[in-house]
């Protein structure tokens, strides 16, 4: 089936509906006008099945309805789970989302903020670790895990409070020795607050620990090494350990596993993000889930609430922690709290 | 750091270069103009950080450089590795992603296939299983897996010869009674033709198959049941069994340590779609890779390549296997092949 006939205009709508063209302009714009009005534009619009031409109307309004998401890939689980939903949430407010993996290339994302800068796109949401963005104050933007600068809301799960949590877990489930294992950026970070958190809980429950750092330029076997220096007759001093992601998680528990260590039997592991097997089976580990359908939700409200007199700097959102093999607690507990 | 002047407008531009505004027209929307004038103008651009309102370009020339992709999700890794690759192939080309992650809302699909049909995005490229969509001949979409209709190719991995490669390989590892497992669509698609390759493949290699499939809306237990009915004194009656997707693959694998089967030594299992753990990591299990760089450049050369007098119906590209833990070629072989 093809249309023949050109696309109805704006012209056909206001002869349609016997109303001046500006009406009809108000009532596609959301302007308001008298019901009758409203109704027979629409009734017309609907008659002729008539589309409102969006550049125009970009044009016009200074509103694009898409939103930019910045994202180093969509191959890392978390990110991936980041972007399917802020996806859903802008849908339902009728905007679109441009979705551009940078891979961390700092042109590429300086890129997108030049086109909220001008309109191109009315907001950018983005996770970026790049050190040399530059957004100016009242740029549309939101960002996660980082703050951006002045003006620039950033939101995060609340990495603390989930450092905290999982130091209570190792010693709510009975472990008294305990390792925090963490790689990532040097830049300043919201994730970076799990090493406080993690000490705080520790502190709090008396529970003895020690921590390997190493940042994203150092090979994971930084790990390995650090594990096997505190082997004794086979067995690890450490009966917890608390690892920053669950992709760290994964690894150092294959490192266990060579090292002849049973996980949870000998030693409980802790992740962080709540990745789940292929998007939605299980839980890769046991784990601090971040609250990602709320994170994406208030990142969209930061984003597109008009007429907010100050934008808050930092929203920390609870997290809760999820069952996922790991960790020894009784199986009829072997579910998420 | 605040701009405080307005922003520089063609008029400007061609001022600035000392021409005539339609020749600065010329450069921005890359039409042909005389090398000394092209030179004029782009230092003009330059000089002056003038920005090509995407808008008025998007009316004029009819190009937006968007691009819309429509899976259903990107949750499942899958579906986020093509997410991922289009948006670099895409960037490559200056183009942008519009991501929509449907779920499979019919209502959402034909909302962007609208969008094309009205030149409000270049055009679309996407994997939907929605009987009900309807696109007319002609639209830009250039579909994956599934045929969509006349005039619109479908890209796909080569889902025949990786089924029958699936079979010649667990030949090679001694297999001689071996099960096909698949959940799916009973649309009519290329992952389908798995079956066939695989059916294939177990008769030109005198291995004894036999076959489970049940479509999307039944539930993985079948296949808990289909194998317990194939246990005779604590042994599976199969030595190898193909699932139709890693996921699946992942699923029967866990249903095997149930039934106190190993894998690979009592039982082989091969998966389809190369996943890996965490995006990037080993792959899930020993798997039919498929080539998702090139779908995706193949994608996006169908697309935007215009003067094309005759776009292919259907591109299957080659896929590869890959070892991940689940086969048991010698450990010397433990790598992709």
């Amino acid at each position: 089936m093809k249309k023949e006939t050109s696309a109805p205009t704006m012209k056909d709508v206001a002869r349609e509906a016997g109303v001046a063209l500006g009406t009809v302009s108000k009532v596609v714009n959301g302007l308001p006008v008298g019901d009758s009005y409203k109704i027979r534009v629409e009734d017309a619009i609907q008659k002729l099945n008539y589309q409102v031409n969006s550049y125009a109307q970009g044009l016009k309004a200074s509103k694009t309805y898409t939103v930019a998401v910045l994202i180093p890939n969509t191959t890392e689980p978390f990110f991936a789970a980041l972007a399917y939903h802020i996806n859903i949430v802008l849908m339902k407010q009728k905007y679109r989302m441009l979705l551009c993996c940078t891979d961390s290339d700092s042109a590429l994302e300086q890129e997108y903020v030049t086109m909220a800068q001008q309109n191109k796109v009315d907001g950018i949401i983005g996770l970026t670790y790049n050190p040399n963005l530059v957004i100016e104050e009242n740029t549309p933007f939101v960002a996660i895990d980082r703050s951006m600068g002045t003006g620039i809301p950033c939101v995060a799960s609340d990495n603390f409070a989930g450092g905290q949590l999982a130091a209570e877990k190792l010693a709510d489930f009975g472990c008294k020795n305990v390792a925090f294992l963490r790689v990532g950026s040097s830049l300043s970070n919201e994730p970076n607050k799990r090493k406080a958190g993690f000490e705080n809980g520790c502190l709090s429950r008396g529970l003895h620990y020690e921590m390997k750092i190493i940042d994203d330029s150092e090979p994971y076997e930084e790990f390995e090494t650090f594990l096997e220096e505190h082997m004794h007759g086979g067995k690890l001093s450490f009966d917890g350990i608390f690892c920053v992601t669950d992709r760290l998680a994964f690894s150092v528990i294959r490192t266990l596993q060579c090292l002849h260590q049973r996980v949870p039997e000998d030693v409980q592991v802790i992740g962080y993000d709540g990745i789940r097997h292929f998007g939605n089976m299980d839980y890769m580990c046991s784990t601090i889930v971040q609250p990602l359908p709320e994170m994406a939700e208030m990142c969209v409200e930061l984003l597109l609430r008009e007429n907010m007199k100050a934008k808050p700097p930092l929203i920390c959102l609870p997290v809760t922690y999820a069952y996922g093999g790991t960790t020894s607690e009784g199986t009829d507990m072997a579910k998420e709290l």
